[in-house]
């Protein structure tokens, strides 16, 4: 079906008076069609409808959601290249890009469906009855996690298809049995809205409730705050700025039943050059930093932002080659206007920083909103008095922070607020002083990283990318990846319930047909 | 030790300027000694010893920091009768109640010990390596959760053992690696200092950092709301009022860095009495439901103050039967003076809304503080116009509602707010209507108890005690059993890590003696 602009409220497709339009970054272009922009009443009734959808949803068997989620995805690459090209005219992100990002997203919400066909994420457990404990029997008691209600999701602009619509957030959200109601960035509402036809194309394959899943388009931050306010939405999950990620966080506090936010907002990704690693490869890493640095035009949340080393030659020798090879960049074209004079703005306010040396910048370019690479370097002393150092710059930017020693490092490490990532380049002989660091690395950081760069992220079940505040509002859990699923489920104990009235899974015959625990022991299925 | 009346910073005993002093509620009479009272500078040494023990204690191998769970048990029992003789000085709790209380502390402590020494608290999941994928080769990952961080622990008043000083959230946290600095009820602060004896002897005898405990009293919220904003600590447990948990949660979330807090804070614990069950077996209800309303005067958590049921002949006895056991329970003393008060206004308040009957109170008594138990009925038309009709009474007082029909019972219970437990009373031929209330129960309560009463909370692997709010402020968690070991963890993923610097259970060699996940697949020790 042709791109309508009009919002999805379950199987309803609204047309809204008020309406707003999709740009070209790279040509500045205004994109057809208009879209439609929801207001209190569009919020209310896909809210409504998420709500009525819940029960039945949430107590779908797992191989029955599973289904669902691989046709989902069956039905996204259905969509074929006019998906690629309305995302590649909205974003301005390469063909090649997009077509990887794709794979993610499908293959993101098959490893879910196969997560549920696992049958673990109920995470069982049973304590049979103890009829004849002294001085008082044990009851029977089974507890399993069932889906915590309707969540909102707030696509993000940089994966419009990994991170939007039908991305991490809503996999891991329906995964877990709850309806989803996206709040579509105002980006790229031409994507999101073929991705929203694939959804409810899958919803009605599965003959599953309308209220499933809803697409509201707006570029009001009010909309947003009456999502996250409405009484049927109980959890919140954003992709975004510290600014956009805090404001929503406020909104879900302050209602009478504050519900949870996982916000994931704000990372440098700092990375420790190790003094052996640098004596031996310094040319080498210069290299591998710089393609992370550029990849994506640096508007992923793992970007390199941030290195730091121990003054030494083979530092200069980093310095040098990481700086020819940034100056030999090319800038490419940014996802918004938006993004691209916020990242102008944050290199030219790093630069106006006390200390702050230009390492290089990228080659200059008269293309419109093209991201030109900056590296800065600066000494530690400047980091641990001045906190606007380590604020993110969304973009290609680097700053590296040159230590006296590893005390330095250390204590520059220990100023920064949570991460995403931290990264270690090292070498055998570098294990003891890594082994020093690693201690605060845990307590700052998702994923710790040896010898490879933060960009590029994993789905899968090991995997972490979430980290203390502000790297994420929720530190106890990840976007990306099995563990996801966790965010949007709560325990629930059944005391004494007969095998007619307990969930299937939870029945004296079958509980041993999933994994569990059985009075604490571990059980697996084999 | 004699009880001193000072606060405990670490190993250190500090005594201040300010004291206060607590009460005998059994008699009026002011115990010795009296108690100083912690200030800003006292939390915040407090904190900064916990942020430096942090990182050690939660280094600490499984084994290592079950023996101090252990050893803190085994120093609870060694302080004898002084302990029970004081908490009842100070509750006015029986001796016999609290020796069960002490023996569920202890068991509590040691039901952490070995939940450590199963290993699976650290979620494990490795996802090894795959060089030779296409298009791009895995990078080895590997995750577990480590400790949170500092956690404050607010101890509750109606269990000064078992929800205090060495209760749930203290013996969680430990558990989970985190230093704990309980805020002391002021209530019972002497039964404080003797557990905060004991814990602090078993840091001495296991050799751990004097931070992993401090125990600071205060009559002042400021000081509580300064806990709470202390940079330092990462996570707050409170089990109390709606007004004093809303207060700290509101402090943790607008800190700059907001942190979680687990706060259990009011339930009415709704039970549905089905038509079957009382039609063959009103009176024995009626009987046992008087038993669980009037244990601990009350005084717990789980108290059932809200009743269920369609108008019938059944009924009718059930209240005449429930009446009549009411009528003759004998007032005993509550906790403190306050919650007296509260109790007495709770009662009045609830006695002067619209269409409430007093269907039985209990005999009346001059001996000071005693909580007289309370039996109201009122429609259901009432409650579904009334919110304050569904509001907490904390002591023996219990409202019936008399629904119309089934429709009326599932309006009523969707009305509710979230809640510790909700109870059916069934039998066989019960079971359809059954079925069709638990997706309302599921979503309502945290326990869902059959043919039993809510009081009485087993500590064990499969329990819950939480709910959504307010039972608790996050109903993702639960207060007691194994379980509340998650609230104070956070995953971090290790990518490509050498063994010689991964933690001690993700080296590739011993990977295989923890339960873990394995590529996705769930893999036990044996």
């Amino acid at each position: 079906m042709p791109i309508s602009g009009e919002l999805f409220i379950g199987a309803s497709r609204v047309a809204t008076a008020e309406t707003f339009s999709a740009k070209n970054p790279a040509t500045g272009e205004t994109l057809q069609p208009a879209f439609s922009a929801a207001g209190t009443s569009e919020v209310n009734r896909a809210c409504d409808l998420a709500n009525a959808a819940f029960d039945t949803f949430r107590n779908l068997d797992s191989n029955t959601r599973a289904k669902f989620l691989d046709s989902v995805a069956d039905h996204i690459m259905g969509l074929g290249d006019e998906l690629l090209d309305r995302a590649h005219a909205e974003t301005g992100l390469p063909l090649a890009r997009l077509t990887g990002e794709r794979g993610r997203t499908v293959n993101q919400l098959k490893l879910f469906a196969d997560e549920l066909r696992k049958q673990g994420w109920q995470g069982i457990r049973v304590d049979p009855a103890l009829p004849d404990r002294k001085p008082l029997p044990r009851v029977d008691l089974r507890t399993r996690k069932i889906s915590i209600g309707p969540v909102v999701v707030f696509g993000a602009s940089n994966f419009p298809l990994a991170f939007s619509v039908a991305g991490g957030d809503t996999a891991s959200a329906l995964a877990a049995g709850c309806p989803v109601i996206v709040k579509g960035h105002s980006s790229h509402p031409g994507t999101g809205e073929l991705v929203a036809q694939a959804i409810n194309a899958a919803i009605k394959a599965c003959g599953l409730p309308e209220g499933v899943f809803s697409l509201l388009n707006t570029n009001s931050h009010q909309v947003g705050a009456a999502l996250v306010s409405h009484p049927a939405v109980k959890a919140v999950g954003f992709t975004g700025s510290r600014n956009g990620g805090m404001a929503l966080f406020k909104a879900a506090t302050s209602r009478p039943d504050p519900i949870p936010v996982y916000a994931e907002m704000s990372s440098i990704n700092p990375v420790v050059l190790m003094p052996h690693a640098l004596a031996v490869r310094a040319e080498k890493i210069a290299t591998d930093f710089v393609t992370s640095l550029t990849m994506g035009v640096g508007q992923f949340c793992t970007n390199p932002g941030f290195l730091i080393a121990i003054e030494s030659p083979a530092l200069e020798q980093f310095i040098t080659a990481a700086g020819k090879a940034v100056s030999s960049t090319t800038p490419a074209v940014m996802l918004t206007a938006g993004i691209h004079s916020a990242y102008e703005k944050g290199v030219a306010q790093l630069q106006a920083q006390s200390g702050v040396t230009v390492v290089a910048r990228g080659t200059e370019s008269s293309s419109l909103n093209c991201g030109r690479a900056a590296f800065f370097s600066v000494s530690a002393s400047e980091v641990l008095k001045n906190e606007a150092l380590t604020h993110e710059v969304f973009g290609s930017s680097s700053l590296l922070v040159r230590c006296k020693d590893e005390a330095q490092v250390l204590n520059v490490l220990e100023k920064l607020e949570g991460q995403l990532t931290a990264t270690l380049h090292l070498d055998t002989e570098d294990h003891a002083m890594a082994s020093r660091l690693l201690p605060t690395l845990e307590r700052k950081a998702g994923r710790i990283v040896v010898n490879g760069w933060p960009t590029g992220v994993e789905v899968s079940h090991a995997i972490v990318h979430g980290g203390p505040f502000p790297a994420t509002s929720d530190g106890r859990s990840t976007s990306v990846g099995t563990l996801a699923i966790e965010r949007f489920l709560r325990p629930v104990c059944y005391q004494d319930l007969p095998d007619a009235l307990l969930p299937s899974d939870l029945k004296r015959d079958n509980v041993n047909s999933v994994p569990h625990r059985f009075d604490g022991e571990y059980r697996t299925t084999k």
